[in-house]
């Protein structure tokens, strides 16, 4: 199966990749200059963080819109990010992911060995960042540090949280059956955190090419749906 | 495994669940007048489809972003739809996708026997005719008849086409085996349709409980990603 070419966001490493970036949100500033990121351990501002715990019941009604993810892990002592918008529930509860992830990501062999992870949802405020982290690789760089994306410890898995993202799951891996065929991790989360004061997210939703639809209006339908 | 509770949109025939109607758009109200809906048939309003050939290149871009769907199936004579938003790109070319439905859902066992769908994405316009789709079966109803939604033939498969949503896209299944664990189909688009008069799509994206997001705002950052 043409693995190689499966999966989202490849990377790229040229001058004509380069990220450009937001300045960061006021609430983050506190963060950033605390922030002591030294390559290759999870870093902590020290700071209280933002996000409280949130039940796994609801954990689908975030992923299913179909957001562009932050997915973190931690392998060998290092930590790392990728861009990642392949995915789909899978169960409601405990709530099971599909995640599909080429083998040319170096978070690909990461998530292979330490079978924990954190999927974080940015918003709109950090799209370059996010963009930034689909065009690089790291394997070359420290993303975290490059981006300015502020790594939290989390309570059950080894990957960092991001703090500027208002929701963070804490994942682990629970069937590798499907990565050889479809490049496709079945995760389950076993925490998950949401900042309560983020309303309406602005999730980023990917069209291709650099082109992203960001969430709009909230609609509420009368429906027997879960 | 619990299949029995995996998948999206149980199904709920109670008078609490009745669909409300959208007054028809007006480009639609002729093949609406025309409409000559027979249980077990498919239907054509015979008027030219406003849906042109669209590259299958390009297919990723429109599911990636996560929008609720109009899955269509055909079997024993009889067509059928149901709503669906557990879906994640697999791979981009052919396209293929997987689909977890639960088995709750008859559309399960429509697919499951003619190995053939169309995914139709709708937009806000006919978001209760969406709903409605969701909180009813197909077991009980004629969907198509009892929201007012006109079948057009697809090209390649049985199943039909959805007039009302700006795409379309006819599947086969190529793969059953993940079925019995995860009620997921993966599926393959053989040929895609897309109403070029159609530029931003307000998709709808759901968040759980009759919530949904609208599609919103699109930006365009400098991005190596595909």
């Amino acid at each position: 199966m043409p693995i190689a070419s499966s999966g989202r966001l490849p990377v790229c490493t040229s001058a004509g990749c380069a990220a450009k970036f937001f300045a960061p949100a006021s609430h983050l500033s506190v963060e950033l200059i605390n922030l002591k990121l030294v390559r290759g351990q999870v870093a902590d501002s020290g700071t209280t963080m933002t996000k409280k715990s949130y039940p796994l019941s609801k954990v689908y009604g975030l992923l299913e819109p179909g957001p562009v993810l932050l997915l973190t892990t931690f392998h060998d002592g290092v930590a790392n990010v990728m861009t990642m918008s392949w995915q789909t529930m899978i169960e409601f509860e405990p709530p099971l992911i599909g995640c599909v992830i080429s083998n040319r990501n170096h978070s690909f062999e990461m998530l292979k060995a330490s079978k924990q992870c954190v999927i974080n949802i940015p918003t709109a405020e950090i799209a370059e960042k996010v963009v930034g982290c689909g065009n690089t690789s790291g394997a070359k760089i420290n993303k975290f540090e490059q981006f300015g994306l502020t790594q939290k410890p989390a309570s059950l898995v080894t990957a960092p949280l991001i703090d500027e993202c208002f929701a963070s799951l804490e994942c682990r891996v629970v069937d590798t059956g499907l990565v050889a065929k479809y490049g496709m991790f079945v995760i389950e989360v076993v925490k998950a955190w949401l900042d309560p004061a983020v309303k309406n997210p602005r999730t980023i939703h990917h069209q291709g090419h650099g082109n992203f639809m960001l969430a709009g209006e909230r609609i509420k339908l009368k429906s027997a749906m879960k």
